[in-house]
């Protein structure tokens, strides 16, 4: 037999399965007190206490949620991390613990397994969350991520979809449509390099878009300093299917209206200069552009001086009733119905 | 356009995602006090109360885990689950809640979907376990399921792998082999109907083991009695990779040896018969086989009388020193050195 070259990659199948999750996670430290038993059992155990346990699950499958092809693999253990705390933040609730599941075809090599297991480490240490448990298999097709994320909060503080009241006001946090015009110019540049291979891709200047679509952040800061000024939301949800979704989420969750108004919707130059060029309505973008992350959450009027003071959070407008449907307020003055883009399954 | 027929299934596409949801989940009532809130938000949320929490999570992915030529889609559903809520058990630990991830492609109708659903809510139903949470997205291959459990037992109950004790008593529940030898019936009838699609399928007298194969059970029960007869095991784990494996796992993990006799393990006679029929030894089917979610526990010597007495469960040996190793006393007593057969990723 050939003996290995030292860089060439080491077949999945070199390692057992046994073998090759004690390898992934050999540098894998436990660190929340409620993390009573990682990885190397049957089940994972967490003390209980007195909290409420939130549980969020998300799937990530390769050609529908993420292109390899400008997908770093780090990036990709990250933001599927990532995008499972984003929703225990939603409901202002710590995450503490995730699982993982992975399954993936043989064409990968241990290396890459191992690149996305630095990423999902990387996001873990960052968020301070410990991975517990998981499940390696194989897979025919190409690669699926499912995470499922555990967080811990007071029953009393947990923040759902349906406590917005009418005159609450709507806040945002970040910025929106980076994301979405992020991968539109991933996407053409593929479409570049597809008909010539020679053909340097041109990145520059989009480095924040760039990051917000490969390697998003969850608002951990958000939900800290609303817990440190005292600020309990009525409602929140996480941005990850654009705006109008999450408000029509909330409007119906919460039976109200909400009335938006565009010149408040925050949107970075660097998205706006990359619609123009794309030829992109930046509007659309934050509305329907989806994956931005950030907390779209409504408080009670009494806050809003202590909101207004926060930094990297706008309020967008305010509830109003049910009847009064979802609505934004254009920059002429006119009104206009807020509707959800059709969604396919991603 | 062309209207549907009444028969003709429905395309995922007719429906967008959260339509999708909350057809599928319509039916579904919470029933565990510790479920808070189910579906429906950013997240799910668990009453902690004093007890731990374990969390166990598996994926089953087409063409590795289950073939769909012979694998009902309502029976696939419900081993989902099954396959989870083992692991909870195996902790000692009583599963509560369960979150489901499905990604499928749109060759799948809106009607193959319901019958997944159906499957994971008849388990739910039999098992007194929640659905709580989930995402369903596309897939440009074939289908992946993967399926969180969270369980709840006292922190002093909990059972882990690592605790058994020289002297202590090997039990295993019910018997082995059965849902590995279903398969390499469905196998064979497979290879049979590919060749010869006029051919039927022949299946007679097989109904116990290819129902261990499509629909096993978590011995739920065992767990039940376990904690009625007061009999807390030293170690515990379930039989998914074959007793071999878990043999081996449960002796690292606890530091031990373990001494099994081939005579004790329990195989159904209609193993032994299709065994007999395909030229496989009943006792390889046992020992690597897998599949067979039976719990594989160690108790002190003190239960001997109890254990002994329980219906359904089998001393089958009893644990060493760990210089002593993995043995297996054959029928003609000679010792053999128990090896867990080569993973491939399943």
């Amino acid at each position: 037999m050939e003996e290995r070259k030292q860089q060439e990659p080491t077949p999945l199948g070199d390692l057992g399965e046994f073998k090759l999750i004690e390898h992934l996670t050999q540098h894998i430290k436990i660190k929340q007190k409620t993390s009573v038993l990682g990885i190397g059992d049957d089940a994972a155990v967490i003390s209980g206490g007195n909290a409420s346990k939130l549980i969020s699950t998300d799937m990530l499958v390769e050609g529908v949620h993420f292109d390899l092809l400008y997908t770093p693999l780090k990036h990709l253990g990250y933001k599927a991390v990532v995008v499972n705390l984003s929703d225990i933040y939603a409901m202002n609730a710590i995450p503490e613990q995730i699982t993982v599941s992975l399954a993936l075809s043989n064409r990968y090599s241990v290396e890459a397994l191992e690149e996305i297991y630095e990423g999902i480490q990387l996001a873990c240490e960052l968020y301070e969350v410990d991975l517990v448990g998981g499940d390696t298999t194989s897979s025919q097709a190409g690669l699926v991520i499912s995470i499922t994320a555990i967080g811990s909060q007071e029953g009393d503080k947990v923040v759902k979809r349906s406590g917005a009241k009418e005159n609450d006001l709507i806040c945002l946090s970040g910025d929106l449509g980076a994301a979405f015009v992020g991968l539109q110019i991933l996407e053409r540049e593929k479409s570049v390099y597809e008909s010539d291979q020679k053909i340097q891709p041109d990145l520059s200047g989009k480095d924040y878009i760039l990051e917000r679509q490969l390697k998003p952040e969850a608002r951990k800061d958000v939900i800290h300093f609303l817990g440190k000024e005292n600020i309990l939301p009525t409602a929140m949800i996480d941005v990850s299917d654009g705006l109008s979704s999450e408000l029509l989420h909330l409007a119906r969750s919460s039976d109200v209206g909400v009335q938006i108004y565009e010149d408040k919707i925050p949107i970075d130059p660097s998205t706006i200069n990359s619609c123009e060029e794309l030829n992109l309505s930046p509007l659309t973008a934050a509305l329907n552009g989806g994956e931005d992350y950030e907390l779209l959450f409504t408080v009670s009027l009494d806050h809003h001086d202590k909101v207004k003071a926060l930094d990297g959070v706008t309020i967008i407008g305010h509830v109003t009733d049910a009847a009064s449907g979802c609505q934004l307020v254009s920059r002429d003055q006119k009104l206009v119905e807020l509707k959800a883009q059709g969604w396919t399954g991603v």
